[in-house]
């Protein structure tokens, strides 16, 4: 349907009515309908133009027909389970092998992220026959029970004992906000003491008589605060964790499939000889169709297999979810978007630096490719986090038609992920809206001093304007 | 594509390399390359013909033109979250509401049944502040962790220890191989006596000074051997449930949307009164796409918004999902495939029924509507499980073209949940074929008295005729 069928208010009455409140809406207060989208476009009921900043699932572009029409063949010819031989599952396998560096050969094929991450735990405690896990504060892998258990992120909400006995929270290599900064060290100490802050935790689980399962981060956290993590950190904390007999999980859900653009995995980015021993994927994987995949070596995969137990998921690796992960690839390397990635990634850190010369609301500017995170700070010297301005500022810019959002424990992170058609006319947009934003607040700020009170109050009446 | 890239020699090495062991094939040693599907057909790489009677995914028929043109039609259109507001998942919502009793009105959309009942031991947890659940032994309910540990098909297989602490597994309502029998029990005794082992439980938990968040079951248990919940059962352990605290958690991911013919939901088959607290859907729900939910009341929903943690599903209630599943309802209910459903499960019944009057092989013939099991036995009087000949029967009907599968703890049920497009002519053809297979079968063994060794051996060489 081009069209709404009933209208906005209906749908968020029935939205009320029969979707569990914990399932959140973008802007709850006044919330965006959306009815169509294409490339890097999501458009309204009403034909209003909003540029996405934000999706990283839409990876080629919203709707991309080529991904679109491989699905749809497929569909009206076979979907059924993975029981039965299929040629679109192995070669898409052996296409998949082909992105990643030797012994990471073996596929697992699933529904979402989540799903692959569990399985990930899953493979890693049957292989080393431990329980205990090393991950870092404020990740988030999933929301299943078992990666609740594990994300930082959520079960710091959950009250003081939400946080079972066999996870282990390290630092997040954060070189700006963290335990260790680069304003004291340079690039290689904060890998190296970012690092042995993972090795304090082994040495807590052994001194404690329990052996480690596995090291699990995403190789640039997202939800986190979109954490650019230091060069030379995967290598020695891998180094660490397999000196302790654990494996190595990297999660690629958010940052994989060529968004950082000079490598198809952001774990490459720490160098050739960094090889993780167990990679998840998924949300860019299906531009949108629930399919997510755990890629490992084959020594793991037998462990896993020996167990005797069939692994077994009802979708995972379906005709349909093949092709579609299949077109993705194609469209990736066909439109160059990992090189588009790169060239408009770049443009927008050059020009995202140049505003923070004007403005002292932006403490850093990080990224990568089609990762970059803009952390707002209310001084630059005590840091003290912009929270509610950037609220304000992605609350301006949806009024401006851009869709930006916050992350990051601080909620003052804003982040840019968008689909990898991004433009360089796009990143343009983004960045004159930006600046007449951050110029909004920063005026509204540095003529008076306000109190926090009063600032909201001045940019809730900007925002009105 | 309607016919192969790679030969399928090729295939299965490609899928050895590949994919993960513990994923396994049907028939392994000689399995089934499948190109495309039609309602209950499938067919192979070289046109050959198999009746589908065990795809319970393909609800309305493999690749129906109606469901197939609604998601593809949505897919060109828009695919993405559920933070914006769209009408598929809320007028959806509406629908499927509309189809569960008072006060079961809030869903949840997922991925996958795995992520359903993940998501509805979470809203038990929160809502009881307990943890302690009760399962029925042999149940499955989902692939990741947390329903590993409350899913004895599978930790049974995992060794002493692989019980958690805070799992209970209470006897299976099985009239004829349970711990209670109808041979020596009425059915509404049965009910009673199978509803105090988990009233027993509950005591266990309570004088360990625990409590209960829920009892979880399948309204009528699929792997553990398609059985038939006696009717009264359910009414008495949900009041048994409630009142130590508990909630009731109807798994309906294999049994729902109809398949019963009778009900929309084979819980209902209890009586109007007997309403879990919540239920979980799946498979039959997307006919293939990957669509799950999980539907509750609106009490339990806000006790989990409570938490203050957000709910996210990148890919849960997406518009393309919501058009897809929308479309199964609309075909069930226009196909009548529920009165389909009772017709010829019933005439299935009845011809099965008299099967056994021929075979002593047959042990038992049960189910409802299209979810049927025929328990094979080698002794009617000690009801010894009847595995190879079971596993045989499976194999020589595939080389008839008819596709069935074994369950249970003893892999001794041959299990029948079609696509519910099945029809009089399928069943006759079914029946037909199984007949003269269990012929094969009791005369090889009715002649001579064979050890079980050599029992396979004539087997084997009648499968080769």
């Amino acid at each position: 349907m081009d069209r709404e069928h009933i209208s906005k208010d209906k749908t968020i009455l029935l939205r009320q009515k029969y979707i569990g409140p914990s399932c959140k809406l973008f802007f709850k207060s006044d919330p965006i309908k959306i009815v169509r989208a294409s490339g890097q476009y999501m458009f309204s009921e009403t034909g209003e133009r909003y540029l996405d900043c934000i999706n990283n699932v839409a990876h080629v572009g919203h709707c991309h027909p080529k991904v679109v029409e491989a699905g749809n063949k497929q569909a009206a010819l076979l979907n059924t389970n993975s029981r039965f031989l299929h040629d679109n599952l192995v070669l898409y396998a052996e296409r998949l092998a082909a992105l990643f560096p030797d012994p990471l050969k073996v596929l697992f094929m699933v529904n979402s992220g989540s799903e692959a991450n569990d399985l990930a735990l899953r493979l890693a405690q049957a292989h080393t026959k431990q329980k205990d896990v090393i991950v870092l504060d404020h990740a988030y892998h999933g929301h299943v029970m078992s990666l609740i258990d594990i994300s930082p992120y959520k079960f710091n909400h959950l009250g003081p004992d939400a946080k079972p006995d066999w996870v282990h929270v390290a630092s997040v290599p954060d070189r700006y906000r963290g335990k260790y900064r680069d304003t004291e060290h340079s690039l290689d100490e904060l890998s190296t003491l970012y690092a042995q802050d993972v090795e304090d935790q082994i040495q807590n689980i052994r001194s404690s008589g329990k052996g480690i399962s596995c090291f699990i981060s995403e190789s640039l956290q997202s939800c986190g605060g979109q954490i650019i993590t230091p060069p030379g950190y995967l290598r020695e904390v891998y180094k660490h964790v397999r000196n302790s007999g654990g494996l190595c999980i990297a999660d690629e859900v958010q940052v994989g499939f060529g968004r950082v653009g000079s490598h198809w995995w952001a774990f490459q980015l720490a160098g050739e000889d960094v090889v993780p021993d167990i990679v998840t994927i998924g949300k860019p994987m299906g531009n949108g169709h629930p399919v997510a995949a755990v890629v490992t070596t084959y020594e793991i995969a037998k462990s896993f297999a020996g167990l005797g137990v069939e692994y077994f998921n009802t979708y995972g690796g379906n005709p349909v979810s093949c092709a579609i992960a299949n077109a993705v690839i194609d469209v990736i390397e066909t439109e160059n978007l990992r090189e588009n990635a790169t060239k408009v990634g770049n443009y927008l850190l050059s020009r995202f630096t140049i505003l923070m010369t004007k403005y002292q609301l932006i403490g850093d500017v990080r990224g990568v490719g089609m990762f970059i995170g803009i952390e707002l700070v209310k001084d630059r010297s005590t840091k003290e986090p912009a929270t509610a301005e950037a609220k304000h500022a992605i609350t301006r810019a949806k009024q401006e038609k851009v869709l930006l959002s916050v992350d990051g424990p601080n909620e003052n992170v804003i982040k840019f992920k968008p689909p990898m058609v991004f433009s360089l006319e796009d990143a343009d947009h983004l960045v004159n809206i930006l600046d007449r934003i951050f110029g909004e607040i920063d005026d509204s700020r540095q003529v008076e001093k306000l109190t926090e009170k009063e600032l909201i109050k001045r940019i809730n009446g900007a925002s009105m304007s």
